[in-house]
C-alpha cells in the first residue's frame, strides 16, 4: 500500500513528540514528528526497532552510546535495548520502523481513527 | 547499533541500483542508491517490505497501482506482491526495510565483505 501520512491519526507519546505509525503484517512504520528539544526518555521494549533521520538532528542513545544523527544517518536497535531521542536542531523528523508490529501503537491508531470517524458522523448527524 | 553506511559494502543488484543492508534479528534495512532511470523490474518475495524515499523520485508499482514518491513518503509492501521500481527524477535514494530478514542479501553483504577484508589483507602484504 502507499501511505497518506496525512490520513494516519497522530499520537502524541511524549510532549513534543507525535507518531504515525501505519503497519502490516510483520513491520509498522512510524513516522515521528519531534519539536525543537522534545525528548523521549530512555525506554526498551522487545520489538527491534531501526529508523533513519528525515530532517532535524536527532541525539540519540543507544545503550551507553550517544551520537548526533543528521538526515540520511540510520540506526538498528536490537530488542529490550534502553534507547532515548532528542531533537537536537530544530523540528526533527525520522522514519522508524518496528519488527514485530507494536500492538500497543496499532490500538492507539485504531481508536484513534475511531474517534476520528465517530467525530465526523456527528458533525454530518447536526 | 548506529550504522555507518559507507562501511557496508555495496552489492549491485540490477544496473545503476546498488543497495547497502546493514540488518538485525528481524530487520533488515537497505540503503538503495538508483542512478536516474535505472529500473528495479517486477519482483516478489514472501519478506515484507517498507520503505521511505530519501531524495529524487520513485517511481513505484504494487500489484497494480503505480505512483510517482516525493522524499519523505512512505510504503508497504505486503508479503508475496509483485513490485516494480524506478528512479524517475534524478539520482534516488531510498530506505527500504525488511521483515524478516532477506538472507540472500545478508549472504551477499557477508561475502562482499570477505572479499573486502581479503583485499585489504593482500595490500597490506605487499
Amino acid at each position: 500500500m502507499f501511505v497518506d501520512i496525512e490520513s494516519v491519526p497522530p499520537i502524541e507519546i511524549f510532549p513534543g513528540v507525535r507518531i504515525r505509525t501505519p503497519y502490516g503484517k510483520n513491520l509498522m512504520l512510524s513516522y515521528v514528528e519531534s519539536e525543537d528539544g522534545a525528548v523521549v526518555s530512555f525506554h526498551h521494549h522487545p520489538h527491534e526497532q531501526g529508523g533513519v533521520v528525515l530532517s532535524g538532528r536527532l541525539e540519540l542513545t543507544i545503550g551507553s552510546e550517544t551520537r548526533t544523527l543528521r538526515p540520511g544517518e540510520m540506526y538498528i536497535i536490537p530488542p529490550d535495548t534502553p534507547h532515548r531521542a532528542a531533537a537536537a536542531g530544530g523540528r526533527t523528523v525520522v522514519m522508524d520502523v518496528f519488527s514485530p508490529v507494536r500492538e500497543d501503537y496499532a490500538a492507539r491508531t485504531e481508536q484513534a481513527a475511531k474517534l476520528s470517524r465517530d467525530g465526523a458522523s456527528a458533525e454530518q448527524r447536526r
